[in-house]
Order: structure tokens, then sequence, then C-alpha cells
């Protein structure tokens, strides 16, 4: 079945590989279009020149084509055959330049020299390609033709938002980047992983309510933090997602918080599942670092595989079809999987008979004859109701114990069957 | 002076040890009769059906004979042999009956052949025997007749209390179980450890007040809880005192809240005897349960030596009198009294000149030629003058400046002698 | 340069090493005379029998001459070879003993036979005489003339102060005792550390204000703090200065709070200069005991090399100008100015704009083309922005973020002056 799935993100993640996607545009839109087919996006569509927190939204910004021909009308680079070879929002140019006067618009990696970098120029009046150090070193003096069709002009920023509601208000939010071109960890495997994670959860029973955003990195999450600035109280955990396609072992990195819920939820269900790394939160990564900037400090942690900037495919064509592997997708969709429940399941009981142990005898869940030692069952029943003071979730429960969720879930409610334990609201 | 009183303990373990102790019953009563010669205690009788907390005192049981006889008439099993023969709380029957039919009425221990198990049956209506692995695999084919020959009728539950003012009415609950038959370790170490610590309470002079329970397991605890619920914020410290005559180091398991004045004790205590073990509270063990209980969270720890269930014989008719060793038992109660004597010895005081140190010199607390190293107990003045700020129990700096617990006492007895320091209330 | 200013240091340290001082008296007017050579030093005189705190200020002593002559006329000892062969504060005496009536006068280092003691008896009615014990086992039986020719009169306590404003109230305390005679390391290392402390910090810009006391020990702070007791809330910090000059390696020993500003700036800067020694807050030491009283709990720790009492030539003649090292008094001072430089540079900023970051990108703060990793100046201005809200001052930015306090300090000026940071006060 994981080979089945791994098989079924992986073909999401080549058919989206090819779409031109940027900050704004209709690459976004081709995107979220396609993924609600998963699961039901809402699009929303921002004007520029919107004033988000300290930002303004962005002209959208649309590429027909973009290619340097040599004198002898060769088309030497051409955005037509990876999208990586134009720098994101690149203005609009028609010209002929020396190799001298085109050499500063041009960017490689001279370490890699088989690689395309992956360059943006978002905020500044510029225009650029990209290509591999290689084919820069071997240009010859000559005369080029380089253009730039693109639009550069007010429009409106695009992003995704999915709402499943739960039995609660309190919200857990997912959110993934959407404004990479063909890049195939960084961050399709995100993208892809949260639609299946969106779709999984829109199925099942769901205690929380769960918010799936799908946005372009950075001015995306500002934006719907802007738009939502009064809501963001109810967000009790969140998840980025990021990098998840890489066969390295996963890695969770805290919230600002550091001992958020969301947080030692993940170190719970990490430690149980072999290799992983946990890190400190950085305001280094993804949109972590909007949901975690002060004036929000949002419960929010990112969940990847190889840290960003740490595998050396990061932000090139290298970071390719092959280099996302279908069971690092199914294992990262898994364990994404595994904490939302854990999180979903992890309420906080009231002991309604906490002055002594009640007598589990008369109600059938003690063994009738007495003397042996206790079964891990009986221990998970006597840690409920011991921590359960309106103090300690299930959560810290398994962990002040040291048995599995599972094992303390179903104590507790095996307890409020027998009207021993009443559900109380979590503090966060 | 240690082997003489190993021996007298042990002698009292002897003595106690063939008495048919149970929840309830009329082997309780000896038992506390037999105390009444080493302190004072009360007998406190409560009626059976009287609801306590979630419980209810059950009916009380009093065994004459209890036998299983073959087909030659042949007493095969007999309570007469050991106490341990009969399930605890067997109601009467007597009836013929085949092999197998008897069968689901016996209990043994197929890892231990040639031990008797322990086994009560407290709170369902049934009947069994208790006998080794190796007589069960060698009964015959046959028809035996059994003579559960008990009372379980409309009594009491009885259990003895032994209080001993103090000069405060701050508290020290020591608690010992009572119900258990012919087993030395679990708990008539226990017993008769409690029972000789009251004497040496009852005869030397007391800061605190001392309270001694000794009390049926679980529904004794539950009961005196129950009849002095409004009385329980007077306890400040207690232990609950238990399997302290094995041959294993000692252990203490804290309270629930993990840093009670009374866990910081027993470690500090131990951590100057040698080998020990500490442990975390667990809701599983003994009357601890009751006392740690959230509704009543009461800081009382449990002292033992080896933890019951990590020895093979516990519950076994092999935790018998040469199990519990005379020099276990002397180091028990030594390391009890300990343990008490520093509870009681530890004050906190406020020092009368906190603004730069007090001239030691001019009230001769300070050598007169200076300029050479510092003595340990001027250490331990001028450590008991900066910590005394009314936040620091003598416990707190003895622990915080690295001294015994004596050089501080003593140090902080000279200063209140040259009113450098008054005593204030402890926190708890 | 470091070579000249260890030769400049130790020159001054063996200008000093002559002079008589104690307690009280000339000794330490002509000390502190000196040493307004270096900066502007109030002296102040305080009248013996003041009131101060729990203490009196002693008479004044001064010492003419003091010496034994054997029966030949001979002086054996006498104060003008070394002022440590007088016992600080005898009184008067001019006798004609036996040895065994001298015996008890004299004071000896069985176990260094070559060394003088240094000892006092400040606050008794006595008289003795310090010598080697070579010497002292070698004197024959004989009568001695024993002459202490000195004034144990009213007069007064002196001690030196030099107040450096700065841009704010808040004051860093150093303090050096300047009461020993002629003791290398302990203590003119440390006076001699502080007053070119006191001449760097009278040279640049100050934000905090500088408090430099020379004081004799103990009665000295106590007296100063009498005086100024309404005045101490203004301490945001302080340092005791002493044995700043043996060949070991630095130690810093915390004040009584034990996580101040002034313990962690001093941990973060030794930690980025080799092997150091950190030591918790003992009430012994020097006037760090009296500043570190619980009824002042000022924030004041113990920069030094060996701890006194550490090295074996404490209070002896063997504590002499070779013990002390130009290259350690060099690295001494620079190590406390690093300190004191961090210490000044130590703000707390509040972000203007904490919710999301704010665009740094049309400020220049950042590269305009992405997509590349951050160089540390990046990562500097972000973890400033997260961290600036109100309860993290630069270095606990520095240390969570594990960066240089110089990136985070360099961060936050730039921020500051796009008007994106402000500043608010410290807590302490």
């Amino acid at each position: 079945m994981t080979a089945n799935l791994g098989a079924e993100l992986h073909r999401w993640v080549r058919d989206l590989y090819p779409i031109g996607r940027s900050l704004t545009g209709d690459g976004v839109r081709e995107t979220l279009r396609r993924l609600g087919e998963l699961l039901p996006i809402v699009v929303q569509e921002v004007p520029s020149g919107t004033r988000v927190l300290d930002w303004t939204v962005p002209p959208e910004w649309n590429l027909r084509e973009a290619w340097i021909e040599n004198s002898r009308g060769e088309r030497i680079v051409d955005a037509r055959r990876s999208t990586l070879h134009v720098v994101g929002y690149s203005r609009p140019v028609r010209a002929r330049l020396t190799l001298a006067e085109l050499r500063p618009h041009l960017h490689s990696l001279p370490d890699r020299p088989d690689w395309i970098p992956y360059r943006t120029s978002y905020y500044a009046d510029a225009w650029g390609f990209c290509l591999t150090d290689r084919q820069l070193r071997a240009l010859p003096d000559d005369r080029y033709e380089v253009c730039v069709d693109a639009t550069l002009q007010p429009g409106s920023l695009t992003y995704g938002e999915c709402k499943l509601p739960g039995e609660t208000e309190d919200e857990v939010l997912l959110s993934t980047h959407v404004c990479h071109p063909a890049l195939g960890n960084d961050n399709l495997s995100g993208i892809v992983v949260a639609a299946f994670l969106g779709r999984w959860l829109s199925e099942r029973r769901r205690r929380l309510t769960y918010r799936l955003l799908f946005v372009p990195g950075t001015i995306g999450s500002i934006t719907w933090l802007a738009r939502n600035e009064s809501r963001v109280d109810r967000i009790a955990h969140g998840l980025v997602l990021t990098c998840l396609g890489d066969p390295g072992a996963p890695t969770y990195k805290r919230s600002r918080r550091g001992d958020a819920v969301i947080d030692r939820t993940a170190a719970h269900v990490l430690a149980g599942r072999g290799a992983h790394q946990l890190l400190d939160f950085t305001p280094w990564g993804y949109d972590e670092r909007q949901y975690c900037s002060p004036g929000f400090d949002l419960p929010v942690g990112c969940l990847m595989r190889t840290p960003h900037g740490q595998f050396p495919q990061y932000h090139t064509s290298a970071d390719d079809l092959a280099f996302v592997r279908p069971d690092a997708l199914a294992d990262s969709l898994e364990l994404a999987t595994a904490i939302l429940e854990l999180v979903d399941r992890n309420r906080v009981f009231m002991n309604r008979q906490q002055k002594g142990e009640p007598q589990l005898g008369r109600r059938g869940l003690y063994p009738p004859v007495g003397g042996g030692p206790p079964g891990p069952d009986q221990l998970a029943l006597l840690w409920v109701l011991n921590l359960s003071d309106g103090r300690h979730s299930l959560l810290d429960i398994a962990e002040r114990a040291r048995l599995p969720f599972d094992a303390v879930d179903r104590a507790a409610s095996a307890l409020a069957a027998h009207d021993l334990l009443r559900e109380v609201p979590s503090a966060r």
C-alpha cells in the first residue's frame, strides 16, 4: 500500500513539475486548479498594491517566453526547456548585447558546473537568466539577442485555502508554499503531501478544525495573516510542510515557543519511528518565519526531511523528479497523519473522583482476583486517573507514564465511558 | 546495638507471622493488640457498609478453617499450615468436586513450582485455594472435598492510629498496611519498623506532630482519608513504610509532587548512606496511591528496600522469615529515623541583619586572628546568614552549600542563640 | 602593545608594593594618592566610631616601627624589611620577654618554612609578629625586646571612590580592596587593574555610569553600603576585582543571584577566550560577600584568576612581585574591558513591526537577488527582529542565535537606523 501511495504521490509531483509557478500569476492558478481534484480549495485573489502588514502585494508576473539567441540565431538558453532558466520576476526586455553587457545578467553555480541555479528578483527592477556554469564558461564573445517576454503589471496574488470544520473551532493550520517552479523537493513534495493530507482529513471525523493554506512563500503567508489577523488566536497547532520527498530522515523544527503541544507531539511521534532530527526554531526557513514572528508567535512548527539549504540540490535543477523518492513521500505523509491524529485525539480530562482512587473493580475495570502484577492497561488507567486533574493532557500523561499514547487514550476512553472522567477545554 | 536491634525487630516479625490477617477481621485486631506493647495505638472500627469516598467498607471476613481433602480423607491443603493456602475473602463453601470442577479454584505459580502464591478476592463473590505448582500438577483425578469455613458478614473494618503531638500542629504521616497474612517483607517488615519508629518518636522531643496509621491496604487508607478529609491539610510530610526487611539497598519513591520537602530530605539522607535508589512517583504501589491521588496530592513518599514486584519472592510463600534479614530491618529503622530527625530539625530562619554580614568576631563566633582559611563551621555560619532570607530552609542551605545538614543546623542554633536569626514558619 | 601594557601594569604593582597598607591609616591614603595619577579618585574619610550597618568603624592604626631584638641588640625581625612581619592592627607594646613569653605572639607557616605569613588582628586587643618557620625554630632561649610603635586611636577609615557618569543612571560597580600590605596578587593586581579600567572608562563614551571603589576589605564595603543604602538600587551590574596577576586561567564567580546579566556576560566573554573557570556564588571570598548579602543581593560577581586560598602563596610573603606576571595583568585587564564593553552595549530593543517580518529588501537590508543562502549578517537581522519583543536583550539574542555579540549588536544598530527597532529599558 505504501508502495502504491508513494507512486501516486510521485505521479502528482511529476504532473505539477512543468508548470511555471512564481509568486503570482497563472502558474499558481493552474497548480491550485489541479489540486482541486484532491480537495475543495477556495482560490483567493488579492489585488496588486494591497497593503499587507509591512508589505505591498506586488504586480502580477506572467511569462510568455524568455530566451537568449547567439548571432547565428540559435536559442542557447530557453525557459521552455526549464522554467529555472529565467530569473523569477524578470522585467520584460528585448535587446542585443555583447557578452560583456550580458554577463552581469547571467547566474550559474561554479561549484556545480552542470546544475542550473534557481534565482528570483521579486522586489527589484531587474532581469536575468540562469544556466549551467559549463555553458556559461563556454560562451564565445558574440552579440546575443535576449528576450524576456513577460507582463509585470497590476493583477493579483493568488493563494488557495481549504477549511475542514471539526467539532470545535480550535484550528490546525497546515501551510505549504506554491511559488517555486520546477523544483521537486522544494516544494512540490510539500504541496502534494499537504493536498493528500487534506484529502485524508476531509474523509474522517475531526475533533479539531483544519485549515490548509497553499500560499506563495513569505508574501503569501503575510497576506493571509494580514487578512485574518483577528482570527489567528483560533490556531491551536500548525505545521509548515516542505521538502518532504528527499531520501533524508524526517526533521521537525520547533515553533518559536519551543514547547507547544505541536512541538511535543511531533517529538513524541518521531521518537517512536526511528532516525529523525529535532531542531530548535530559527527565524530562517519557510513561512514559519511569519507565523512565528513575535507579534503572532503561533504554535507552528515545520515538518520536513533534509532541511532546505542542507542538501546540495537545493534551489538548483538537480532538485528534480529523480531526487524526490516515492517512498520518502509516502513516509512523510504517514508521519504527518500520525502527528495530526495524535493532536486530534489529545484531550484533557478531569477525574470526577479525585480523592482516592475510584473503585475500578466494581466497574469491571480490574481483574477480580488480586495480588498479581498489573498489566499495562491497568497502569494506564491508574495514570490517567492520577494525572487527570485538568492540568495534564493525554500526551502529558503518556510522556510522564512512559506509555504509548494509544494505551493512554484507550484507558481514558474506558474511564470516560464509566463516567469517571469528563473532558475539559485544553490549554494550548 | 544494631545487631541487637535487628534481632529484636526480627523477633517481632516472627511473632506476628502466623496471625491470619486480611482486609478485616480478628487477625488485624490481634496484630494491633500486640503492637500496643510498643506504642499506644487507638483501634478504630468502621462498620461494614459505610461509604468511604468512592468505596464501601466491605463485610468482615473471618476464617475458621479451609482445607481440601482427597477421597482418602487426607487434608492435602490446609490453611492451618499456611495462611496463604486460602484465597483471601473466599466465601464459605463445602462441596465435593472432581478435579476438573476444583481446578478453576486453584492458583499456583508454574514458574516457581515450590512456592505458594498469595491471592485475594476482596470484592468478588468467589473462593479459592493457593498451592505449589508441584503439588497442583501431581493431583490425581479424584473426588475432593473442599471446605472454606469462614464468615463474610456485616462487621467492621479495623485500623490502628497513634498520634504523637509535637510543638506544632504540622503533621508527619507514617502509614503501613496490615492486611497481609504470612508475608514477611510485604509487610510485616513495614509494620514492625513503623511500630519501632513510633516508640522512638514517643520518647523524644518532637517539634512536629506524628501520626502513625496501621491500615488495611487501599480500603484502609481510603477510610482514613474519608474520615479525616477536612484535616489532611495539616500533613506536612509523610512516608508509606513497606518492604523494609529484604537484603536489597534502600529505595525511596517520591511523592506525586516530586519535590516535596520529604522527597528532598529522603534524597539528602540517602545520598550520605551509600547505595540506594530514588524513584519517581507512579500510581502503582501501596497507600501512597491514595494519599497522592490528585484530590489530596499529599507530600507522602514511600520508603522501602526492593520495590514490591521486583523481588521474585513478592506475594509468595518465599517472602518468609528467612527472606527478612535482621540487619536490613535495623538499617531501615535507622534510615527512617534519620529522615524523620532531619524533617523535624529542618526549620526556616530569617537573618535579622540581612544588610552586610553581621560582625561575628565581637560575638565570639570568629577566630580572633584573621588571614587563615575558614573552617567548615565558619562556612556554615556564613551560608546560613547569606541564605536565611525566609525562602531557604536549613535543608535548602545544606544542599546549596554542600555541607552536612548537621553543620548547618549547628550553625543556625549558634546564630539564633546570638539573636542573629529568628525562626519563621516553613513553607511546605 | 600587550607586552607594553603588562609591563606598565607590573610597574604600578611594584611601585605600590612597599607601602604599609592596613584597614585604615596613611598607607591607604598614600596608595589612593598615587592612583590619582590614573583617574580622579575622591578620597572619603569616615570617623572612627561611626556605626555602619552591624559594624563600627575601628580606630585608625598607624605603624611607625615594629621589631624584635635579641639580647645582643640584633634586630632579628623588623617591619622595615617586610610589612608582613607585624600582625596588622597590633596594639603598641614595648617589653622584654623570654622566648616562652614571646612565643604565643609569633606566627609562622610550618609547612612553608621559608615564607612569612600575613596575619591581622583587626578587632581584638592583641599584638604579634610573623616570621618564617625556619627562623622561628632557630630562635634560642634568650631574652627578647619587642617593640610595636603604633598608634591605634580615633581617626578615620579611608576609601576612594570614582564615579564616571554615563548616558543613563544605571550603574556598574567595580570594587577592589586596598587593605593588604606587601601582597602582590592579593591585591595589588586588583587595585592596579581596577585603576587602569577606570582610566580606560574615563576616556570613552559610556552608556552606563561606572563607580569604582577602592575600599579596605569587609569594613570598607560595609561602610560604603551603609552610606549609600538608599542608592544601591541603581547598581545594575558589578564586579569585585581581585587576584588578577597570577599565572592561572581566569575565574569568574557568579553573583548570589546566579543568573544576573553580569554573570551571563562574563560567561559569554570567557567562553570566547579559552581556558577559564566559572564558580557559583559562595559567601566566602571578598567584598562580594557584602554586596551579595541577602538584604542587598546586588548583581555583583567576582573576577579573578586563581581564587584566593587556592594558590599556596596566598597570604604569604611568596605572593610577591615575581608571582605577579605582566602578561597575566594585561590579560585580566583586557578580559575586564571586554566584559564591560559587552555590558555597556547590551541593550533591549522592541521590534516596531512585530507582526510578520518587515520587508528588508526595500530598505536595502537584503540582497536584491534571492534564492541563495543567507550570510551571517542576514541571520543576525532576522534573529534580532524575531526576539526583540521587549523580553530579550542583545546578549539573550546572541546566546539564543549562537552568534557573536558583535554581529547581533551591528544588526540591531542597522535595524534601529531604519527605524525598525526602538530601545526600551532593560530589565536587570
